[in-house]
């Protein structure tokens, strides 16, 4: 592959942006399936491919979802909207049409409901970022979470399969020549043979400063917040305390 | 951006193949950290960028991991090996230099694992997709998996981060014209509205005569076996059930 190619991958990545706001432009449905292709050869753990992508265009549904779920306009809005799913349930129907019984604890362990989180997650990045190679924004909503009997009623999930995240996509209303959001200095994430954490502390707070910079300066100065200010914030929220029960409703997470 | 270079980004990934074998030409510190950056820039949830890279490189730390964790070649013989930790406990020390305090709770949150989890795994596919852009391979190695307390005395992990998985990469041995290990049919993974599995046996059957060939052909007819025989034997192996308690005694996944 010729250099210019592969800085053109690296650069649409460094320039990556969550897009909410569309154009009318349909995304059609050769673009959707050929970047759901892509997404499936991802790497799958034991080949497993432990996913199931919804797409959602009814509008009673996504009305639905943004009532009860989450009200992230973009639901509603965007020419796309997916639910990826992970999936062991075909796991289970491969089995059977074998002739064979998978033992209930496969769907219990801790270590099913990671793997097959981790295909799905993979699988998603790859669709996002080949849609982004074709002009097609994305955001994920992670904020399906917030009321996963909802979603799961809705969209007929049964046992062994559970909605991640939600993935919108679209042709971006704003063609921003804005930076993408930076991310914290490598030093801090990519450590060399051992964890540590030296140096961090000022690391994060020169990376800090760049942050409430970006803030201020997208927001005319409304916004004055650290990243790690953000991150306490956060942190104090309670997180969907409920997951775990529902997951374990769907069988996952017992063992 | 062209269309020839978006066609490439795309038939970068459907001809992804896993990589084992390698050359020994070393990848370059500054190939490396382009591709870690390009890893974080892929969305993140709540801004929280929850993981951390440990590049191993120390042969005694290698081989003890190969010879204690998971025995595999390639953790070895590539010119890097990455070890991508989902982490939180950056978002602790956050708290911390704001003078607060996260609950304990936080930690504890199956939402939490979650995020975190996820946030690590979309960021190692963009550096996978980044370094296979420039000619180097990968494989994801999830057998870390196997022995975790050994990988974290190895790397010093703390309280509030967990290895997920590692990443060996290098520039491939061979160069292979050989085909991709194809997917699934795209409408078994890809549905309109809602879960539904009609159809599905038919195509899953339709699918295990291609992977059967697909083995038959790689393996001089040695290996016969199709999808759902390769999912029917590996449901019924136990999945790393200590995974969740040693989890726990990491923090996570207490609620």
């Amino acid at each position: 592959m010729e250099e210019k190619d592969m800085n053109a991958i690296e650069n649409l990545m460094l320039s990556h942006k969550s897009v909410r706001r569309f154009t009318d432009q349909p995304v059609s449905d050769e673009l959707l399936e050929r970047v759901v292709r892509c997404g499936q050869h991802a790497a799958t753990s034991e080949f497993i491919q432990a996913y199931t992508i919804i797409k959602v265009t009814d509008p009673k549904v996504k009305a639905a979802i943004y009532n009860e779920v989450t009200s992230q306009k973009p639901i509603l809005s965007a020419p796309v909207f997916l639910v990826f799913c992970a999936d062991v349930s075909r796991l289970l129907r491969a089995s059977e049409m074998n002739q064979r019984k998978a033992p209930e604890s496969y769907l219990e362990y801790t270590e099913t409901f990671l793997m097959a989180s981790v295909d799905t997650a993979i699988a998603a990045q790859n669709t996002v970022i080949a849609a982004e190679s074709e002009g097609v924004g994305c955001t994920y909503i992670g904020g399906i979470r917030n009321n996963l009997p909802k979603v799961m009623e809705l969209l007929s999930i049964p046992n062994g399969v559970y909605p991640l995240f939600g993935l919108v996509m679209g042709y971006p209303l704003e063609n921003s020549d804005e930076a993408a959001k930076p991310r914290l200095p490598l030093d801090v994430v990519l450590k060399e043979e051992k964890y540590h954490t030296d140096g961090e502390e000022e690391q994060i707070r020169a990376y800090d400063e760049v942050i409430r910079q970006y803030y201020i300066d997208r927001t005319d100065g409304k916004r004055d917040e650290t990243w790690s200010m953000q991150m306490a914030d956060f942190v104090e929220k309670p997180q969907r305390p409920f997951l775990k029960e529902v997951l374990g409703k769907q069988g996952f997470l017992l063992k």
